[in-house]
């Protein structure tokens, strides 16, 4: 079984023995020789569309996840690893930002932040004095004294303190997926936290196994 | 008397009888006709240039401002904000969002948010589906059940958050310049805030007062 989760800039692959990105740019044509079932979702048509081209008999799972919110337009990645935490505020890093509550297994909602990348991009843009260079490691309990670290710490504080304000409101554990994450963990020190590397991909053999190859 | 704020994006021109902005990029011949003193600050070279050529008597008063900080790099628009407040925390939200901790008299730090421009650009560049409509009337109590809302509230608590923690670890109050801070005025009713128009044109006259033209 192959697992691919199509998100705005890659595919993320993950079968048993390894886990790997491809740009939505790039060509696909080095994993041709992948004889497995791919199982994938996708936020993204367009690389679907090519992923199809390529394995025509690669299996859409989104129909059969089937998360009940009141949230609308909330994406399938979203939805899937959301879908199997009771109680718990899900955080997945990665181009945006998404920030979800589930409480007694109801989604309460979410919002979404840009991502660190996002945020690498955005000041540049803004001036060419305010280029710099990310840096996580910066202590948030003194003002910055040079704008490199304003900036930093500027990123940082606008990512954590929304999750943090959130936690205080909740008080239930927040789980963090996606790569980015670990560049974050150590501002978290003080919440239950968990760090799940393969949320997604395991949310999804779930959905798989109950629905497909359970049958 | 003409000042002359010298942004990123903007000339802010602000005679006795009129504030006025004109972009960066475009012409400077329709204020040909002013004839008063031009004093200016800026933190923009190539529009400085242009000025000069326009009004080669205009009159750079940084180097009257001599604001004393260990901070390195503190735009001169920055410091002349600061320079006349003994305890606060200057919020001069902007194309980037600048917030420094003045306290008896002494610059502490501060840091550098992205303004809210740069937040409306940044979405729709992380993903077509983030394209969203900004609006600040959001319920930051209330958990978004829509991307658009979603999208809003964080931006709002991306900005709103790190502010506030900074007030509850000074407890000074806060002053609110530039033009966009009336967006955001109603998320700091609890706090004890002013929002000061015309900050950095009152400082500009104090330093031309006491420096140039008061000799």
């Amino acid at each position: 079984m192959i697992l691919c989760d199509i998100g705005n800039t890659t595919y993320h692959f993950k079968t048993k023995n390894s886990d790997f990105k491809i740009g939505v740019n790039e060509t696909l044509t080095k994993i041709k020789s992948l004889k497995k079932q791919i199982y994938f979702i996708s936020v993204n048509k367009k690389a679907t569309k090519k992923l199809l081209k390529n394995f025509p008999n690669a299996i859409d799972i989104s129909k059969f996840i089937n998360f009940k919110t009141s949230y609308q337009g909330m994406g399938i990645d979203r939805q899937i690893v959301c879908k199997y935490i009771q109680n718990g505020i899900i955080v997945d890093i990665g181009s945006a930002i998404t920030v979800d509550i589930m409480k007694k297994g109801k989604h309460l909602g979410g919002f979404i932040l840009p991502g660190i990348g996002a945020y690498k991009r955005i000041y540049p843009n803004i001036s060419k004095k305010l280029a710099f260079k990310f840096d996580t490691d910066i202590n948030l309990d003194k003002i910055p004294l040079i704008t490199n670290d304003a900036i930093n710490y500027s990123i940082l504080n606008s990512i954590i303190a929304p999750i943090k304000n959130i936690y205080k409101k909740y008080k239930t554990p927040i789980y963090f997926t996606g790569e980015d994450s670990k560049l974050l963990l150590s501002y978290f020190e003080e919440i239950p936290y968990k760090y799940k590397k393969n949320l997604i991909f395991n949310s999804m053999k779930k959905v798989i196994h109950k629905n497909i190859k359970g049958k």
